[in-house]
């Protein structure tokens, strides 16, 4: 059988960069985890990377950078490939994809959200195997969204900002909420800051049980509730740190389905959701995954022109 | 030059039947607008509307129904065709599209929601012309949503249920909602039965100024917001019989740009969006055009196959 071909891959986010070499799910050949850091330090340190790995198993034949953002998605923009106006220091502006790029040799890249490359990935090898429509929202530092329909990522006005959508206050709730925009918007409710904001506790030392965890998933259930009525989609994966919560994924499928009340007969939502609102299942490597998937994406679209 | 081909349409409203024979916004051959009355009724009215047409003006290429909801939009499903379970006395599990297909010798049919018909016809004639990634929103005795990305109409579980969105309610708002599923849900706050219920007089009687419109255009800018931040759409239509009072569209224009506070940084949504949110330009005859739209569009379609 032919080889699967082999992409350079970058998770690039605001904590911690993934960087590897892999052809798939079971041909993961390098992978290096390294933390944020200043842009000069972070970027350098990914070129040393990419250039040792080329030197020792030979050319990739794509890079794919699935990134935090915002970021200029726009093939022919003059600042493509760049971190646009972040809040996090000393990245706005940096070009990101252009030294990695010319350190693999010049080779074809595809560069995405954080959140469009993990969707891409459970779908070719995870939750969201062979669906056509997907949302992928992950619940992190920041809340981020990505829209799949009829099997292609969801563009318009830009991508989608599901973080920014506005929910309906819980009724125990009294945190103001964050959002340096929207105050008490879905991230500014529901992000992990929020969360310690508001309990003055790391997420992950909120006791399960905590009413912090009913108010948590009833933003996410409305967030759930809200992409069903727009744009339908067979199957939700809640993703990110604070998702790993043990019980939270359950209340979230409790509260939708209180949302819900029957609304929308359709099989998918029938029972207790567990196959509709499901956890990503490519673990840690689901950013660099979702990355090769992109990446030969790529080449199988350049090969079919 | 060739003629554009003949469709025989029909807007099925709850309240009203638009049935027609044109060819495009300047070729409406034949148009009648009948009460929807009980099923056997309504439906001979329209049998014998398309068999007069027919037997005056030739054959028809193709039939294409926009249809209130729920329906059964499913090609090859057994009810293919049919009113679902609607609380319309009467209506629920009636055949629609059937007998009409039959009246006009058993042409080629497309059979789809009043909203996603009117969208298609505003895109190919009306406010939205030539653009690929639109929202419909219809604001009258309910409340529906349709979804254009990509120049494809959005389906997945189903199709959109904007009527249905959540949303924060407003401060000066007490009213418990209408909606039977969901109280107050978009439609259970803002569709045109709830102005009634909560105002106690009809929305058209309701005098511009009074604080029921400020309510109700927050209520629509949260379902534009939202849809945004899922979606992101280039325009943004609102349409239906609510709408139609002097100054609404203006101020759910207001709202949503204090909504956005400058987040999201495009053209589009620079300035007063009133090229952003803007009302159908069709009038009377989107539904009827949408449905001669959706007919041409299927011949395309099976000219190609």
């Amino acid at each position: 059988m032919l080889k699967a071909p082999l992409i350079a891959a970058l998770e690039a986010g605001g904590t911690k960069m993934v960087a590897g070499f892999a052809r798939g799910p079971d041909e993961i050949l390098r992978r290096r985890t390294m933390p944020t850091l200043g842009p000069e330090e972070t970027v350098s340190g990914l070129v040393d990377f990419f250039r040792k790995g080329v030197a020792e198993l030979g050319p990739v034949e794509a890079l794919a950078v699935g990134t935090f953002g915002p970021a200029d998605l726009a093939v022919g923009s003059a600042t493509y490939g760049s971190i646009l106006g972040t809040p996090k220091r000393g990245w706005a502006g940096v070009r990101l994809l252009e030294p990695l790029r010319l350190a693999l040799g010049g080779v074809p890249v595809v560069f995405e959200t954080d959140v469009n490359a993990a969707l891409l990935g459970e779908v070719a090898w995870g939750a969201a195997r062979a669906l056509k429509n997907v949302v992928y929202l992950t619940v992190g530092t920041g809340i981020g969204g990505a829209l799949m329909v009829d099997g292609k990522l969801v563009y318009g006005l830009g991508h989608p900002e599901m973080g920014h959508l506005r929910v309906k206050r819980h009724e125990r709730d009294e945190y103001a909420g964050h959002c340096s925009f929207h105050g008490d918007c879905l991230e500014g409710l529901a992000s992990g800051p929020a969360l310690e904001a508001r309990w003055e506790v790391a997420p992950e030392d909120l006791e399960v049980g905590h009413i912090a965890w009913e108010i948590e998933a009833d933003y996410l259930a409305q967030a759930c509730l809200n992409v069903l009525m727009i744009a339908p989609p067979e199957r939700v994966i809640l993703g990110g740190g604070v998702m790993r919560k043990e019980g939270l994924l359950f209340l979230v499928r409790e509260r939708l389905r209180e949302y819900l009340r029957g609304y929308l007969a359709y099989d998918e939502l029938a029972g207790d959701l567990s196959d509709f609102v499901v956890p990503p299942s490519l673990g840690g490597d689901a950013g660099l995954l979702g990355c090769v998937e992109m990446g030969q994406g790529l080449l199988r679209k350049l090969g079919a022109e």
